[in-house]
C-alpha cells in the first residue's frame, strides 16, 4: 500500500547507516551459506536485472528499488522456468495468472524507462495498472492482490469443473501471487487467505517475498507472529526457500512443487534481502527511495559492470530469455488445437465455452427478466431476486456470492449449487462442488469484493461476479469496490437494507453518508430503484454496463408498486414520473422513498399545490444525459423549485434540487416505520416541510438561490 | 455484523427442521457428557436467563436470541464471579472493560423490555451503543470490537507504565472481549489479533463464543481453519472450555487463568450451542429470528417454569446477584483511597494522573503551538509536524500512531518512545516500552482506527489518539472512522498525500471521491488546510473538538505560505481571504490548491476581472455558522458567482459554488506538477476556465441557475 517516495526520517535511523561495502559483505555471507551454487549464467542475469532496476529508479530519482532487486531471482525462476504464458499473445486465455500484490514493485520488461517519468502515456507507472498488456489486475493498495488472486484461482476451478473432460483439459492454468510483508498484515489478505484455505485452491500459490522490511523499519516492529504455522492453520501447504536472492534452482523446485500440489494452496516463504547488493541492503530506506548515483556506481563496480553505462542488457541476457516467446506461441497453438478438437467432440459444451471465452451472455438473456410483477407491495431486495434469480440460474457467467446474508439478500435460485471443494461435508448438510456458482464468502465483505474483482479479471466478461450484503457493509468493501471501478471490471453489488427503514439494528447499520461516496466514485453506477419495475431496470442497466461496476441498492421493507415507473427510463438516471403544467414544485423521489414523494405530491395537490414528481434512481446515469434532457426532466430552468426526499446526507443533491428533506445525523434504532416518522419522513411531515418551504421562499426571495435543508 | 431480522430462507433448510424435543435432547446429551455437574443454583439462574431472552425477543417478534442464550453461562461466570465493576458507579475509572464484539447480542440487565421496541428512548436498542451506561463501545459492525478491546488494553498498559508505582497499582483493570464466529472472519479483527499478540497484551482476553453458526448455516460452509493453532501462531495463549453452555465452574477457572496471564493475551475457546434449549438449538435460524410462542412455551415447560408467565425472575435469582453492587462500591472505595494516598506520596504524578482521569490537557497546551512559521514553501504534512510534534512530546494524552508511514507523515518527535513490550528487541534496533506513546500499527489501517477508538473510549479524553497514513488509505479505515464519529470519540486522523499532487503512485493512491464520504459523515470534521498557518488552525480546532473526530488532510508537496491565511478563521470553516467590492467572481480555494486560487485570482485581476478569494478548509464547520456569516463570506446572494477549485469529485460543492474546477475521473500516475497540469489545474488553465465560464453565463443566462463543471 505504501510508497514513501520521501526522504527517510525513521527514528533510530543511525542504526541503519551502512556503507556499500557492508551491503556487499552481507550478500557474500549469504552466498557462502547457500547450499547451492549460483550458475554463472544466472549470476549474470541477476546482476543485470538488479542494475537495471537501480538505473531505472535513479533516472528520475524515485521509485521502489529494494523489493524488486530482492525479488530478481524469483522473477527469473518464474518467468523463465515456471510460468506458462505467451508474451506475443498476452491475452492467451489459458495463461498462468501472475499477481503482484506488493504492487509498488511494478516492473514490466518493455518500455521500462517510462517508470516515474512525466509521460502521460507511460507504460510503466508507479504501480501496475490493468490497462497495460500483461498486467492482470491493478494493485498498489496492499492486500487486495491476494484476494484478486483467490478470485482468479476460483475462476479457473469453476471453468475446469464446468468444461474440462477427462480427455480435454481446456482450462489448466495456475495463479501465482507475489506478496510482501505488508500484504500479510492487511485484513483483506487475511480474510482471503482463510477463505482460499477453506476452498482448497491447489491451483493458487502465494510467493512471499520475506525481506522483513517495511517503511518504518524491520517487520518485527509490528509483527512477530509465526507466519508458517498461521498459514498451515489456515489450510495452506508451506514451502520454505532460505536463499531467495540467489537460489534460482531452489526457487524453481519450490514453484514446481506448488504447481503440482493436489490438495491445498501453497505458501512459498522466500527469504530475501531488500536492496541486496546495494549499500542499503536489508534496510527500510531501500524500500521507497532511489539508491543515489554513488551507490549505483559502486554496485556496478562490485558486479564487474561499467559504472558509466546505464540500462545495460548483454546479448547473453537477451539470449537467456530468447526462447520464451516461441515457447509461448507453442502453448497458445496447442491450446487452440485442443479447444478446436473439444468443440468438435462436444459441440454444445464447445459452443458454450466459446461464448464464455468471448465474454458474451446467452442471446436471450433479456427475455429471462420478468415483464411484469405482482401488484403486491414488495421489498426491493425481494424484487432483486424476482428479476435476477432466473438469470443467475440460466446464465453461467454469473457467479453470485454473499457475505453470510443468504436469508436476507434473496440471491439464491432454485437448484443453486454452492461453489465448494467437492469433498466438503458441512455440519449443516449443505455441500457443493467447483462447478457451483453460489459463494458463501463468510463475514468477509472486503475479500468478497476483491475476490469478485479477481473473478472478473480472469478474462473480459467471462464471469460477471455478483456480491451481496447490507448496503452499510459496503463501507467495509469500499476499497475493493473502488479498485473494480478503477479497473473497469463489471461486478454487480446487490446491496440491501439501504435506508433508515432497515430499522432496529440502528445507526451502525443505517447508511447515512455511504451513498455520497459511491455517487462520487468515478465509473461506478449507484442505483436505487423505487419498486420492482425499476429494480428490473436497474439490473438490466447493470448487466449492460460491460466496463463498469454497479451497486443495486434496495430496501429491507416492502414498498408499493407504482404504476408510473418504467424500467427503460432507469438507464436515463432520472425521469418524470408525474407531469403537471405550470407546476409550483417538483418532488424528487429516490429508491425506497420514491413512493413517499408520490404520496406527498398527492397531499400537496389536494392543497392546490401543483406538484411534479421525478424519479431519480442514479445520479451518474443522469449526468450522462444531454443538457436538454436534464432541463426538461427537472424544469428548474423554468423557475420551478425542486425538493429531494431521501434520508441520506444531502451533499450532492444541490446540483439537482433547491431544498432537501434529507438527514444530517446518524440514524436511530427503531422499527422501520417508526424510524421514518422519527426522522420526519412520514407523508404528513414531508407535506408540511414542502409547503413550509414554498412559503419561506416567498417571504425571503434570497432563499431561492440557496440550498435549504428542510 | 449481521442481523438478518428476516425470515429464514437458507437453502437446504430442510436439514434444519427439528422439534423442541430434539433441541432438548441435544442439551441433555451435552449435560450428561459434561464432567462437572451444574449446581442447582446455577441451573436455575441459567434457565431464568434463557427464558428472559426468549421472552424479550418474542414480545416484538425480533432480535437475536440464539447467541445470547448460548452465552448465558459465560455471562454468569463473568459478571457474577470474575469481572471487577461497580453497577452503581458505571464510570469507575479502574473497572474491567467488557466489549461485546458480536454486538447484536446486546442485552443489558435493566429496562431490557425496550429491546426492539419503537421507543425512541429505548435503553436497549438492537445493538449496544456507547451512550448508555455500562456500554464501553458501540458495536454491531463485526470485528471492530476486537480492535476496540486491543485499544482499551493498550490504554491500561500505557497508564500503568506511566503512573503505577511498586506500592501503588492505581490502574490494574483487565479487558474482556466476547466474540463470535463472524468476528474471526473479519479482516479488522485479524489485523488486531496479530497486533495484540505482537504487543503481548496479557491484560486482554478474548472469549470466543464458538457455536459454529452464522446466518448462512454452519461455519464450516466458509471457514475450516484451525483457530487455536492460528491464535497461538499470532502470539496468544489458548484455553479451551468444552461445555460453555453449562460449565460455569470451568468458565470461571478459564477466565481467572486469563486474568493471571503474565506473558500473552488469552483466547478462551468456549464451545456453546446457539439457542440451546430451544427447538432450533444449534441451527442458523436461532441467530436472528425469535423462536415463536410455541417454542418459548415448550422451553418453559421443559425447564419447569409456567409457560403462561413472562419475564419471570425469582427471588432466588435476585439474591444470587444481590452482592454485586456492594462489592462494586467496595472496589471503587478502595481505588479512591489508593489514588488519594498516591496523590499524597507522589504529588506530581498524582496531579498528572488526576488531570488524565478528568480528561484534561495541560493548561498551557495552546502556547505549545508555534505562533508563526518560516516563509519557505512547506508541504502541509510537514506543517502538521511543526504544529503538533511539540504537543505530542509534552502532553501525554496524545497517543500517536502510523500505519507504517513514519518517514512520510511527520508525526514523530524528539525523543519519542515507541509503545512496545519492554522486552522486544527488533532487528532494526528500535525498542520501546508500554509508557511509549508512538505506535507502529503496521500496514493495518482499519485496525489502527478501530484500536484508536478503543484508546479514546477508555475514559473521556484521557487519551486523544492520533492516527496517520496517506489520505487514500483512510478508505480502508473508514468503517472505524465512522464508528468513532458515531460514538463521539475524539480521535485525530493525520491524512497526508491528499491530492493528485501526490504524484507517481497513481490513481490507486490519488483520492478523488474520498473527501465526499467524509464531508457527508455526521459528526466528523474533514479539514484541508492551505498552508502552515491554516494547519495550525486545523490542529487547534481538532484538539478543541472533544466529542468529534477530525481528519486533517495535508499535502505531500510543498505549498507557498500565504500572507492572508488566519488560523483562527479555520474554525469558521470558510473565510474571505481576499475581498473586492463589486466583484465579478469569487474563487473558492481549498487545502493544497488554495494557493492556485490566489494565483488564478491575480491573473484574473490582471485581466480586469474583479475576483474575491475564499479559503474553505472545512464544510461542516462552515455549516455551523449563521446564515449571515455564510452569505457575507460567499456573497452569492449579491449575484456574484462562485467557482470552486479542488481536484476532487465536485459533489456537494454545489451548495457553495456555481461552477467547479474539479475532477470526475480517476487520477493518473505522473509527477505531482505534471498531474496538476494534466488535469487542468495549472494557473493558466484555471484562469482560462473561469474566464470562459463568466462569458458562457453571459451568453446563456440559464446557466446561472445551474451548476457547471469546468
Amino acid at each position: 500500500m505504501h510508497s514513501a517516495q520521501d526522504a527517510p526520517q525513521v527514528n533510530g535511523s543511525t542504526a541503519y547507516g551502512k556503507s556499500a561495502v557492508d551491503g556487499l559483505k552481507k550478500e557474500e555471507k549469504r552466498e557462502q551459506s547457500s547450499v547451492r551454487k549460483l550458475s554463472k549464467e544466472h549470476d549474470h542475469v541477476l546482476k543485470t536485472f538488479r542494475l537495471l532496476i537501480a538505473d531505472l529508479c535513479q533516472q528520475f530519482n524515485g521509485g521502489h528499488p529494494g523489493g524488486a532487486i530482492g525479488m530478481a531471482a524469483i522473477g527469473v525462476a518464474l518467468w523463465k522456468y515456471v510460468m506458462r504464458y505467451a508474451p506475443h499473445t498476452p491475452d492467451y486465455f489459458n495463461r498462468d495468472r501472475f499477481i503482484l500484490s506488493n504492487g509498488y514493485k511494478a516492473m514490466t520488461f518493455d518500455q521500462l524507462k517510462s517508470y516515474h517519468s512525466d509521460r502521460v502515456d507511460a507504460l510503466c507507472p508507479g504501480h501496475p495498472e490493468i490497462e497495460h498488456e500483461g498486467i492482470e489486475v491493478t494493485t498498489g493498495p496492499l492486500g487486495q492482490g491476494v484476494a484478486n488472486a483467490v478470485g482468479l484461482a476460483m475462476a479457473t476451478k469453476n471453468l475446469q469443473a464446468t468444461y474440462n473432460k477427462p480427455d480435454f483439459d481446456v482450462v489448466s492454468n495456475h495463479t501465482w501471487c507475489m506478496i510482501g510483508d505488508a500484504c500479510l498484515q492487511e485484513g483483506v489478505a487475511l480474510e482471503a487467505i482463510s477463505f482460499a484455505g477453506h476452498l482448497k485452491l491447489n491451483n493458487l500459490t502465494i510467493i512471499y517475498d520475506n525481506n522483513q522490511i517495511t517503511c518504518d523499519g524491520s517487520v518485527d516492529l509490528t509483527n512477530t507472529e509465526d507466519v508458517n504455522t498461521k498459514m498451515r492453520a489456515c489450510g495452506w501447504d508451506v514451502v520454505d526457500v532460505e536463499d531467495g536472492c540467489f537460489d534460482v534452482e531452489g526457487l524453481i523446485e519450490a514453484l514446481n512443487k506448488a504447481r503440482a500440489s493436489t490438495e491445498k494452496p501453497t505458501f512459498i516463504n522466500v527469504r530475501t534481502i531488500i536492496g541486496v547488493g546495494s549499500a542499503v541492503a536489508g534496510d527500510a530506506v531501500a524500500h521507497g527511495v532511489a539508491f543515489g548515483t554513488t551507490d549505483v556506481a559502486n554496485m556496478k563496480k562490485a558486479y564487474g559492470f561499467n559504472p558509466d553505462e546505464h540500462f545495460v542488457v548483454s546479448d547473453e541476457v537477451r539470449k537467456f530469455f530468447a526462447d520464451i516467446p516461441e515457447r509461448g506461441q507453442e502453448l497458445v497453438k496447442s491450446w487452440e488445437e485442443r479447444v478446436a478438437a473439444y468443440e468438435t467432440k462436444y459441440p454444445d459444451e464447445g459452443a458454450d465455452f466459446r461464448r464464455r471465452i468471448e465474454g458474451r451472455l446467452t442471446e436471450d438473456w433479456k427475455s429471462l427478466v420478468p415483464t411484469s410483477f405482482t401488484d403486491a407491495p414488495t421489498a426491493t431486495r425481494k424484487s432483486s431476486g424476482l428479476v435476477f434469480n432466473t438469470l443467475a440460474e440460466k446464465i453461467n457467467n454469473f457467479m453470485v456470492g454473499t457475505a453470510d446474508l443468504t436469508p436476507s439478500v434473496n440471491m439464491t435460485w432454485k437448484g443453486k449449487v454452492d461453489f465448494q471443494h467437492p469433498d466438503l461435508k458441512t455440519t449443516c448438510g449443505i455441500t457443493g462442488n467447483y462447478s457451483g456458482r453460489y459463494i458463501h464468502y463468510g463475514v468477509r465483505e472486503h475479500a468478497m469484493a476483491a475476490v469478485s474483482n479477481g473473478l472478473a479479471a480472469f478474462a473480459p466478461n467471462t464471469f460477471i461476479p455478483v456480491t451481496s450484503s447490507f448496503f452499510m457493509f459496503y463501507l467495509y468493501a469500499a476499497p475493493a469496490v473502488r479498485m473494480g471501478a478503477l479497473q473497469q471490471l463489471q461486478v454487480i453489488h446487490a446491496a440491501t437494507h439501504d435506508s433508515i427503514g432497515m430499522g432496529e439494528d440502528g445507526p451502525t447499520h443505517q447508511p447515512i453518508e455511504l451513498a455520497n461516496l459511491y455517487r462520487a466514485m468515478p465509473n461506478l453506477l449507484y442505483i436505487r430503484p423505487g419498486d420492482s419495475e425499476e429494480t428490473a431496470g436497474a439490473w438490466i442497466t447493470a448487466i449492460e454496463a460491460k466496463k463498469t461496476p454497479s451497486i443495486i441498492s434496495t430496501s429491507r421493507h416492502t414498498l408499493p408498486q407504482l404504476p408510473q415507473t418504467n424500467r427503460d427510463m432507469v438507464a436515463k438516471g432520472a425521469y418524470v414520473l408525474e407531469e403537471v403544467e405550470d407546476a409550483d414544485v417538483t418532488l424528487i423521489g429516490v429508491g425506497a422513498e420514491l413512493h413517499r414523494a408520490v404520496e406527498t405530491a398527492n397531499e400537496l395537490k389536494a392543497k392546490n399545490i401543483k406538484t411534479r414528481v421525478v424519479s431519480f434512481p442514479c445520479q451518474r446515469l443522469f449526468e450522462n444525459q444531454s443538457i436538454q434532457y436534464k432541463r426538461e426532466t427537472l424544469r428548474r430552468h423554468l423557475g420551478i423549485p425542486a425538493v429531494v426526499i431521501e434520508p441520506f446526507a444531502p451533499n450532492g443533491w444541490e446540483r439537482y434540487a433547491d431544498a432537501a428533506c434529507c438527514v444530517k445525523r446518524f440514524g436511530h434504532s427503531l422499527p422501520g416505520k417508526a424510524a421514518y416518522k422519527y426522522f420526519g419522513f412520514d407523508v404528513p411531515a414531508l407535506t408540511a416541510k414542502v409547503e413550509g418551504y414554498l412559503k419561506q421562499v416567498q417571504d425571503d426571495p434570497l432563499l431561492k438561490g440557496e440550498f435549504v435543508d428542510l
